[in-house]
């Protein structure tokens, strides 16, 4: 399984912000075969993780149409700056109480 | 490079959660080899990234004294529930504006 690690400094937030993040977390889990979206939020920063079966299904959601196009708009009008990372799952574990 | 993504839901927040929380990110810094450290909090949930060169860093940091101690009561005082994965970056890409 793999993880993309994406990290922003947001410039200004605002509810059309939101409504794409959103649309593009639904899109991921939908139609791209993503397996699981988490997004937090903190002043102007964010961190979204999303989790993906293979680099394939990570490439169809690098490339959806819509996703090309949120990512232009990002750059153009939200985004100061960002960063990401893909990476391979090695092991994890978890703890409910 | 390898990041262990650490992801919680906090029972509730104190004063001293966020100074443990600070103490151990100074700690991986400081004394184990931790590349970068970048922790959000949104509502109870909270995601911490961190990056090591190698394995051998991120078992120093997991068997580190002190953190066994925090890890010890953060499950019994703070966390609701935990997960965590530790991944090898595959790739990676940044843009500032």
């Amino acid at each position: 399984m793999f993880v993309v690690i994406f990290r922003a400094t947001i410039r200004e937030l605002d509810s059309e912000y939101s409504a794409m993040a959103a649309r593009m977390r639904a899109l991921a889990l939908t139609q791209c075969g993503c397996l699981e979206f988490h997004a937090l939020m903190e002043g102007r920063e964010e961190i979204a993780l999303s989790y993906w079966p293979d680099e394939e299904s990570i490439l169809a959601w690098r490339q959806h149409p819509e996703h090309v196009e949120a990512q232009r708009l990002g750059r153009s009008r939200w985004y100061e700056s960002y960063r990401g990372e893909v990476a391979k799952i090695a092991r994890d574990y978890h703890q409910s109480f």
